[in-house]
């Protein structure tokens, strides 16, 4: 059985009319769409020569054993968004599965090493606002004290959802065992945004995953009538969130790559005829460079507080989240270029703006390297996510060629 | 019995003891502590030579009857917005409660004209979004149709709220025959402002309402991955909106006494790892002169065009609602000038910002007059609202004595 690109879009497609409604792909990990998903995987895999198992943070393994123990490990998610796009996760997943086939079949069952492709549990995070957990598990990072209380908007408890799935969180360190002889962790994802495209190149070679700095930002000013406050008497919390909004693009572009945004402001009291009191918004920055994501986040903080001077009001910062810059392996870039370069002519070197599952594997040691496919207008998270057909077909051809390149490499 | 303004002061206390609770005052019209305001009320005139009724829209009239059937009318609202302050619209009623009081002692239960006190009935419209909603059935502007099936934050019906209190919403247009005979209206109320504060100035004379045009603004951008959108390939509608949001305050500052304010911002999708697709905001813009609110208006519409073409989005406005300024009767002004020179030794025009009650009754022919008097802080709606208890009671004195002059022009 030879390698079939179009298969993996058949059942991309077989996959997305199982879990998706009239809005999108309804994947979301913990539900009962989602176990059904897996459910489904587990009918893809029954007739391949292959060992499966669900580790302690509930990320399922498909082992098929090889001569060496030393494993090469592709991974994706099935669990998407709600009414999320149809390949966010999934072709990872599918394209591996693919890849699986064809080395058992070329090595009649047993490769000279172990291959292991992993569907990571709940890399999105939409029911609980906690992203990579079950990689984060695997890598060690994981902090069970601060999840397992989570809630999700209708007061269910994280660690009960889990539970509810066979998943116990006093037993996340457990899932670190599968780290034992992972030799390399490729991943191919949907670049979710707008770069591949625009340069017209099916393919790039993903450097890292840029680090983030996630913040809270509070302007405090003085609530007030919008009748009866003459303009100059005000202290205007949405004005000085005006300016921060405006400035944090000027801030971004004096780096290359890098990006800063605000996503969502809230007017408190948030009432048409009351100046605005408190104006909370949210910053997002990214850049792969340790150093430039540390000045723009000292240049955003200055500028808020300069903002709110002006406007005669005060600012608090909190961190949300943050996490380091992660360049991936110097040699596995090498390989996945020469990959995408075999299979569509040409090669493009760029960072992940969001982060993935391969960002926990890479803090864990293991070498690891993104292959990006095109996304369609760059947009994700969303059920009108796309790719063009023979562009998936070309990126589980180039997973597939960087997997035996980096089979060869193990094997050294 | 002459006339006290400390037992107003004192009555306002009760109120408040009553009707209020950690957060502030809670006599949000047709609500139980609503109704306990109006049976404390009722409380309070059983002794006096009136005659009482609630009209068609809830109102509740408080008639001294006089030789001539022309009759005086002086009035406020007991109803507050949730977690309100003590003074907005009750000083009115029971200031004029007092004077009321004063003419039946003066005349022995007979004056010369009739003294109409009127409690309106929601006049914050803070459950259904609909203020001066008794007033304006008064002044016959009301459109059953288009408030009948406005519902609260629960779902309840205005026209099914308003039944609970006795209040059939159908009947709505005989209120206006409460219009019969009246020659003349007064108002006092809290400025709601920091301008005679600001001024060192106890009491203001009140020009008219100023005019208002409220909008709902839709920037229109592409939601985007805030990770993997490039700074140069967003069309973000937040940045549409930050820039709109300050240039409102650039529009208003051509103008004196005129403001501008955006009171709320939602963004769409409204989290903190997406571009916003759409930014929603309100405007409120107001003036007392016309040509300078339609100027502003015009200013603003033509700004959120450029602003969303350098941003690569669109804009649509919507209109919430709008109301032509409203110039106070010019005989009056001057009663009102006199009457608080006599009290506090000196006086000063402004416009109002707020609508009042008043601005309806204006608009239904009768004239009109209002009288500020000075807010701490210019705070209201909220439990902070406050006046010093001097004010208060020179306001009270001021109100009499205008109500003294009023009964004299009336006579002529």
């Amino acid at each position: 059985m030879s390698l079939n690109p179009k298969r993996t879009v058949s059942e991309l497609k077989e996959l997305r009319a199982l879990t998706s409604d009239e809005n999108g792909a309804q994947r979301v990990a913990w539900t009962d769409t989602w176990l059904k998903t897996r459910e489904w995987f587990a009918s893809r895999i029954k007739d391949l020569p292959v060992e499966q198992h669900y580790d302690a943070a509930g990320n399922n393994w498909v082992t098929l054993p090889g001569t060496s123990e030393k494993a090469l490990l592709i991974g994706g998610h099935l669990d998407s968004v709600p009414n999320g796009g149809w390949l966010d996760g999934s072709l990872n997943v599918l394209a591996g599965l693919e890849v699986l086939r064809r080395i058992a079949t070329d090595f009649s069952g047993r490769p000279p090493i172990t291959i292991r492709l992993v569907d990571w549990a709940d890399e999105e995070g939409a029911r609980f606002g906690r992203s990579l957990l079950g990689s984060s598990a695997f890598a060690g990072t994981h902090s069970i004290a601060a999840d397992r209380v989570r809630t999700d908007r209708d007061g269910v408890k994280l660690e009960d959802a889990l539970r509810r799935c066979g998943v116990e969180i006093a037993k996340f360190p457990d899932a670190q065992k599968e780290r034992k002889n992972a030799a390399a962790y490729l991943e191919l994802h949907i670049e979710q945004g707008p770069v591949l495209e625009r340069m017209g190149l099916p393919l790039g070679v993903v450097l890292g995953t840029k680090g983030v700095e996630r913040h809270i930002i509070n302007f405090h000013g003085q609530e007030a009538h919008s009748g009866s406050t003459p303009m100059n008497a005000r202290h205007d919390a949405l004005a000085a969130a005006a300016k921060l909004a405006l400035e944090i693009r000027t801030i971004a572009k004096k780096y290359e790559d890098a990006v800063c945004t605000i996503g969502s402001v809230k007017t408190f009291p948030g009432i048409v005829t009351a100046v605005v009191g408190r104006c909370e918004v949210t910053l997002d920055q990214r850049d792969l460079d340790a150093r430039v994501l540390a000045q723009m986040y000292r240049e955003a903080q200055e500028a808020s507080q300069r903002f709110a001077a002006e406007e005669r009001c005060t600012v608090d910062w909190s961190r949300l989240w943050s996490i380091e810059p992660i360049p991936f392996h110097s040699h596995l870039l090498d390989l996945c270029e020469e990959a995408t370069r075999e299979i569509s002519g040409n090669s493009h070197r760029m960072p992940s703006g969001p982060l993935h599952d391969a960002a926990e594997v890479s803090r864990a040691g293991i070498p690891t390297v993104m292959m990006f496919v095109q996304s369609l207008n760059g947009i994700s998270h969303n059920k009108i996510e796309d790719t063009k057909e023979e562009h998936l077909e070309m990126s589980v051809a180039a997973l597939d060629r960087l997997a035996s390149k980096t089979m060869a490499w193990i094997q050294k």
